[in-house]
C-alpha cells in the first residue's frame, strides 16, 4: 500500500487481467505454446502499408502531432468510406480518428454514460466494453442474445426484461467476437426498432465487418444514424494491432464528446498508424483483406470441424461450450489442463455469464501451429 | 441533436479546443503560418529511432499488440532508467508503458480521483491535465504556484488555502510548462512535506526533465517515492510526439490501477513507437538530447530576449504576460491580431487563472521560422 488517499472506487471494479489469470504461467513455459487466446493475426499487414513503409521522406511530419480527430486525409477517407458503405452521408464533424477501436468505444462510452447509467450489452460480447462501462462509473449490463434470440420476434421481450430507467443505450456486435455469429438483419432491424422506441443509443462493434464469410454485412448506421455509434478497427480488418488505429462515426454530438474526452485522455492516434491506415484503404488493402477473409474462413472451418462444433459465420473466434462438448473437466480445471499443453484460451466467463464457455482465436497464430494447438484442445475433449 | 438520451454530463466540463478557438481561422490561412501554439519540435528523433527505421526484419511482429504494461524490453529499460535516474529501486510492476504520457497522466488521474475529489494543480500549468480530471468527474483546482511562491517557507500557506477534505493529491511539472521556470529543489521539498503531512498523493509531471538548460533536475520521486507517480515522455524529449509513447513510474497499487484503467480504455501502446523508444534510450539519443538541449535554450534565450522577458530556465516555452508587457490590446483581441498576421499563439486562461498572458513555443517550428514568428510578437507588442 502507499501513501496517500484511497485509490478511486473505479478500479475495485475492473479486473485486472482482461483474457486469464493463465497469462502469467503461460508466459513461463518452455517449448511450443499456442496462444489463442488473444484475437490477432499470424499475417503482416498488406505490402507498402507497413509502418516500416511511412518514410519521412513522403510525411515529413510523421514524428510530430496531427490533429486530435486524425490526420485530415486520413479523416475525409474514413468519411468517404463510411458514407459508401452505410449509405447514409456523413459530415466532417462525424467521423474521428483514435489510437484504436478499444480507445474509441471507451470514448464513446465516456461520451454515452454518467456514474450508475447502464449499458445493455448483447452478449456473449468483446469483454472490454464491459471493462469502459466500469471506468467511467456506468453499469454494464449483459443481456444473453446470441444463440438465444430465434427471430426478431424474440428481441423487444428479451431487452424489455433488462432495461431499466437507468438505461442508456445498447452494445452490438456482429460478426460477433467472441461466438463467430452473424447477427440477421431482420435481427438487427429488431434491435433498433426496440432503441428507437424507448429513444436509447446503439453502440455498433463493426471492427469485423469485412471478416463475414457468407452473405453481406448489415450496418446498424444504415438503420438508425440518428442514435448509432459505429466504431472500426484496422487491426483486425488489417493485420494493425500494434498500430493502435481505429475509428468511430455518429451523430455530432456523440462524435463531439468523443473527440472532448480523446482530447484530454489520448490526445491523437500515432500518425505513422494513420498514414499506414490510409495506404490500406486502396486497392492493396482490398486485395489483402478479401485473401485475409477467404484464409480465415476456411481456417475457422477446418478448426470447428475438429472440434465437431459449427464452423463460424464471420470473425477470427470459436466459443466454445464446454459441457456440450461433453467436457468432463470443470472449466478452470480445462483452461489449465489446456496450459500444461501449451495452449492459452480465453475464459468464457469475460464475455458474460458464461463460465462454461472458452474462446479460441484462430487466426492469432500461424494456421500449421493454430491446427496443432486446436488438435491439443480436441484431444484433451476426447474428440 | 441526436436521437436518444442526454449525453454525459462530464462532457459539459470540457471544453472542445483546448489552444485556442482560432486554430480553424489559422488553419484556412494562406501563406507563411507560425503555430507556435501547440508544444511541439521541428527536430525529427534521433537516426536509427525513427519509426521508418524499425524493420518486420528486426522485430517480426510489430505489427501486433504488445502486452498491456509495455513491450517487455522497453519496460525493463525504463525500469533500469527510472531506478538510475530517481536513485530509487522501480520494481518490475511499478512501471507502465502508455500511448503517450497524456494517456498515462490521464489514466494516473483516473486511478486517484473518484467524482467530486479535487486534485490540486500548481499553476500555470499544462492544461489537459484538468480536462483529465473533469473527464472522470473529479475537481480541478488551479493554484497559482509558480511566480507566486518565493521561497520554501510560502509553500505550506499557500497550498494550505486550497486544500479541502476532498483533496486527494496534487499535480507539479518541472521544468515547468508554460512558464519554462524550474522550481527550487528546497521549494518541491516543502511541497513535498506538505503533501506528506496531509497524506496526499503527487503526480509529478517529468516531461522536460532533459530540458532544463542549468543546473540538475530535481525528482520528486527521489524525495516521496511512496506517494509519487512520475510520468514521462518520449515526445518532448526524442522529437515523438506522433509516435505516441510516454510512461509512468510509481508505487505499485497506483501502476496496478493505471494498468486496469488502460486494459479498458486504450489498451497497449504501439508496438513501433516502443521499438523506437527502446532505441533512443541508448547513446544515439542521449547525444541528441545533448545537441536539443543546447538549440532549445539558445533558441528561448534569443526569442527571449526579443521580446525582452527573461530567458526560460528549461522546456520549450515563454509565458508572456500582456499587461507587464505594456500591451495595449485586450488578450483575445491581441491573440486575433497574431492570427491575423499569421501566428497562433495559445490563450493563459487553458494553463490556469491567467487571462492576461499568452504561451509561446520557441521549438514548434525551425529555428528560423520561430525567430520571424517571434519578430512579429514582438511587433505588435510595440517591442
Amino acid at each position: 500500500m502507499s501513501g496517500g488517499p484511497a485509490l478511486a472506487g473505479r478500479l475495485g471494479t475492473l479486473q485486472g487481467t482482461v483474457y486469464s489469470n493463465l497469462v502469467a504461467r503461460f508466459g513461463a513455459l518452455q517449448g511450443d505454446t499456442f496462444p489463442l487466446h488473444v484475437g490477432d493475426t499470424w499475417l503482416r499487414p498488406p505490402e507498402g502499408c507497413r509502418t516500416e513503409d511511412v518514410h519521412h521522406a513522403d510525411v515529413p511530419d510523421v514524428n510530430r502531432y496531427t490533429p486530435v480527430p486524425g490526420w485530415p486525409p486520413l479523416l475525409e477517407a474514413l468519411r468517404a468510406r463510411v458514407e459508401a458503405r452505410t449509405g447514409v452521408p456523413v459530415g466532417p464533424e462525424e467521423v474521428h480518428v483514435a489510437p484504436g477501436a478499444t480507445a474509441a468505444i471507451a470514448q464513446a462510452v465516456g461520451a454515452m454514460l454518467d456514474p450508475g447509467a447502464e449499458l445493455l450489452i448483447l452478449a456473449p460480447a468483446w469483454p472490454l466494453v464491459a471493462g469502459a462501462c466500469r471506468a467511467w462509473g456506468g453499469v454494464p449490463v449483459h443481456v444473453p442474445f446470441l444463440g438465444q434470440v430465434q427471430g426478431p420476434a424474440d428481441v423487444a421481450p428479451l431487452l424489455d426484461r433488462h432495461r431499466t430507467p437507468r438505461t442508456v443505450g445498447l452494445y452490438v456486435n456482429t460478426p460477433n467476437n467472441p461466438t463467430g455469429q452473424v447477427i440477421d438483419r431482420a435481427v438487427l432491424e429488431a434491435v433498433v426498432a426496440w432503441a428507437r422506441a424507448h429513444d436509447l443509443r446503439i453502440l455498433s462493434d463493426e471492427v469485423y465487418e469485412d471478416l463475414q464469410f457468407e452473405g453481406t454485412h448489415t450496418y446498424v448506421r444504415s438503420l438508425a444514424p440518428e442514435r448509432t455509434v459505429s466504431a472500426w478497427s484496422f487491426s483486425k480488418g488489417f493485420g494493425m494491432a500494434g498500430n493502435r488505429c481505429g475509428y468511430v462515426a455518429g451523430p455530432a454530438d456523440v462524435v463531439g464528446g468523443i473527440r472532448k474526452l480523446a482530447t484530454y485522455t489520448t490526445y491523437c492516434a500515432p500518425f505513422v498508424a494513420q498514414v499506414a491506415a490510409l495506404r490500406a484503404l486502396g486497392p492493396v488493402g482490398e486485395a489483402w483483406v478479401a485473401d485475409a477473409r477467404q484464409r480465415y474462413a476456411e481456417l475457422g472451418a477446418a478448426c470447428a470441424e475438429r472440434l465437431g462444433v459449427p464452423a463460424p459465420a464471420g470473425g477470427t473466434f470459436l466459443f466454445l461450450d464446454l459441457r456440450a462438448l461433453g467436457c468432463a473437466d470443470a472449466p478452470d480445471r480445462f483452461l489449465e489442463r489446456c496450459v500444461e499443453r501449451g495452449v492459452l484460451l480465453a475464459p468464457g466467463t469475460v464475455f458474460g455469464p458464461y463460465p462454461h464457455h472458452v474462446r479460441l482465436c484462430f487466426t492469432a497464430v500461424a494456421p500449421e501451429r493454430t491446427r496443432r494447438g486446436v488438435e491439443i484442445v480436441a484431444e484433451l475433449l476426447g474428440r
